[in-house]
């Protein structure tokens, strides 16, 4: 797996029971996988030789990240190293132009969008629709609402064109809440999709995920797992693909973001469902049959634990632990910065108000925005 | 964690979660953990000198085996090293005549027994019982039926004193069927006990365990739970104790063995049980609060996967996954050998004739005792 995160972390503990052997290629020795992995391999992903050493011997390169040069991809596996999911599939997550490109040509309804040159055209953009606030993004190299700007006039416009990267505007979508419809696919075809959750988003950055989505309609669940399960085929995923999504205050079903990897949306799935979206990557990764993506409890709920004040999270353990007996705590050995995600918690349970107040206590908790 | 055998894989891949830093004694660096750890060190559990450089910095030591000379845990609490379980506690689960001794002072009831000097004392044994056969068992050294003798005169009796060590003779007794008792205990005396399960054991190596263990009376059920955790208890154990006992003909629980290390009868609670006895060893280690040991479904079932004539397991996974998406299975990384433990598979549901069909299946499968 390329890239040290903390999804390559928890790819290697769900690998662990198939006995498969698991290399990594991390920036550093300290990077969050490279702490539990054994056979790391420290180098930069942006580097071809470094990428070719390192495939010699793997069965299958898989990623923890979208961020490999897709000609590095396509070199590999020009050599003949397998490459899952491949660079004609990934390039849709790299580059969101290419993403919305091909989302309008396979009918996957998408906010109104279109590439622009530069603030006057971003300001045409919301003209042709209804005007400003618009969102741009450079097409490459966002994340957790980096490389995404909420513009409210031309002059708010002018950062986005800085990095000299294209820029995709998109409208304003009027939504009610974020969905995400997560699914797996392996090499031969086989697909699963897990429930669809509802993701709530903090300043960008993925909050609480509640796993079924309350009070979504069977119809519209459907049509998201549908729509996630046509994605993956049309774009010959293998692996992991989590589909972020917007349900409008009118009743549709918007794609927002293509993830090709485990997702922060699909991190209750460890407790939460039969097989774990890690553990389901990895069977598609190797071609193995996949594992049932049903859930395991009525309500599951994770919420990612920030950096905060504590910089050793012990003590946390110990208060949050005793509270709660069933409580799954995930902590990816990151230094803890303030705002910066460490960790994330899980529970379930048949009763919702109770499965979201733990969970929001422990992040909480762990994070010092609380103190009992 | 001393040992790199399954055990200790198996608590790396619970304590990844933890964000703890998990370092390894390994004989090799082939061992089933070695292969997964990341922080490796390669030396002899029985020299004092390499014991003493790998625990330095850690925090605490623990065990994926009970092979370590009681004095060398000796001579590390002595340097101050917390040792859990500590040597005073151990050296029940080491001599199984110190273990003896001890039930009987404290009033746990256990099968008659006492040490015997030579083949015609065991036969004074035997004459002061039922006669024979009686069990011999060396004191020290035996394992999954290594170190046990089933013996049937005097001149059977004589293979068990070659090795040069006391040997405990045994009443042979009547059961119906094996239990175990799994429990976990904290430095500070929290103790959690999961529930008692059936042990079926094939030539002396356990083969399925059912959870719970079915039609046990919950009266007997308590009272397994309670000797366990009163064992735990007046032993000074910290971490996983598992005792193994014989439910006799007449309705009483004997205690067999101790194992004070997560233990495969205590598989099942990986995927059977809200905290898994690795995740809840690692807690009491670190003295954690420990986690909830209820039954996530009403049954679960763990079959040993042993070496067959497959050297090569992954034709067996696609069939096996194939068949039962909702099978978990947990194999070792070890060389394939006939007869050794390469692995375990669990699985989970409501009617336990089906749930034991599943587990049955795929590990007659993957040894390649059936081909459908």
């Amino acid at each position: 797996m390329v890239g040290g995160g903390q999804l390559a972390r928890m790819t290697h503990e769900a690998g662990i029971p198939l006995g498969i052997r698991f290399r990594l290629l991390s920036d550093t020795p300290q990077d969050s996988a490279a702490q539990v992995v054994s056979d790391v391999v420290i180098g930069d992903y942006r580097d071809l030789d470094t990428l070719r050493d390192f495939a010699r011997g793997c069965d299958v390169i898989t990623f923890d990240h979208e961020h490999v040069p897709t000609e590095h991809l396509r070199a590999l596996e020009a050599d003949g190293v397998p490459v899952r999911p491949g660079p004609d599939a990934l390039v849709h997550a790299q580059d969101k132009g290419v993403m919305r490109a091909r989302l309008d040509a396979i009918g996957v309804p998408c906010p109104r969008h279109r590439i622009v040159a530069d603030p006057a055209d971003a300001a045409a953009f919301a003209a042709e629709g209804d005007g400003f606030p618009i969102i741009l993004k450079t097409v490459r190299g966002g994340y957790d609402g980096k490389g995404v700007w909420f513009v409210r006039s031309e002059e708010d416009a002018r950062d986005p064109f800085l990095a000299g990267v294209p820029v995709l505007a998109e409208e304003k979508v009027d939504f009610v809440r974020e969905l995400a419809a997560n699914v797996v696919r392996s090499p031969h075809g086989q697909a699963v999709a897990y429930p669809v959750v509802e993701s709530r988003q903090v300043d960008g950055v993925c909050d609480t995920v509640i796993a079924p989505a309350p009070g979504l309609p069977e119809e519209r669940a459907l049509e998201a797992q549908g729509l996630a399960l046509r994605v993956a085929e049309e774009l010959g995923v293998v692996g992991h693909l989590a589909v972020e999504l917007f349900e409008t205050r009118d009743g549709r079903i918007l794609v927002n973001e293509l993830a090709m990897r485990p997702h922060n949306s699909g991190h209750w799935t460890q407790d939460g469902a039969v097989t774990s979206q890690f553990a389901n990557h990895v069977r598609a990764v190797l071609d193995l049959p996949l594992g049932d993506p049903r859930p395991r409890a009525r309500w599951t709920v994770m919420a990612n634990v920030l950096g905060g004040d504590y910089p050793d999270m012990y003590q946390g353990y110990l208060h949050c632990m005793a509270r709660d007996p069933q409580l799954k705590i995930h902590m990816y050995g990151k230094d803890v910065k303030p705002g910066r995600k460490v960790g994330h918690v899980n529970t379930y349970g048949d009763d919702l108000d109770d499965v979201l107040e733990r969970a929001r206590h422990a992040a909480d908790y762990l994070r010092g925005t609380i103190v009992e």
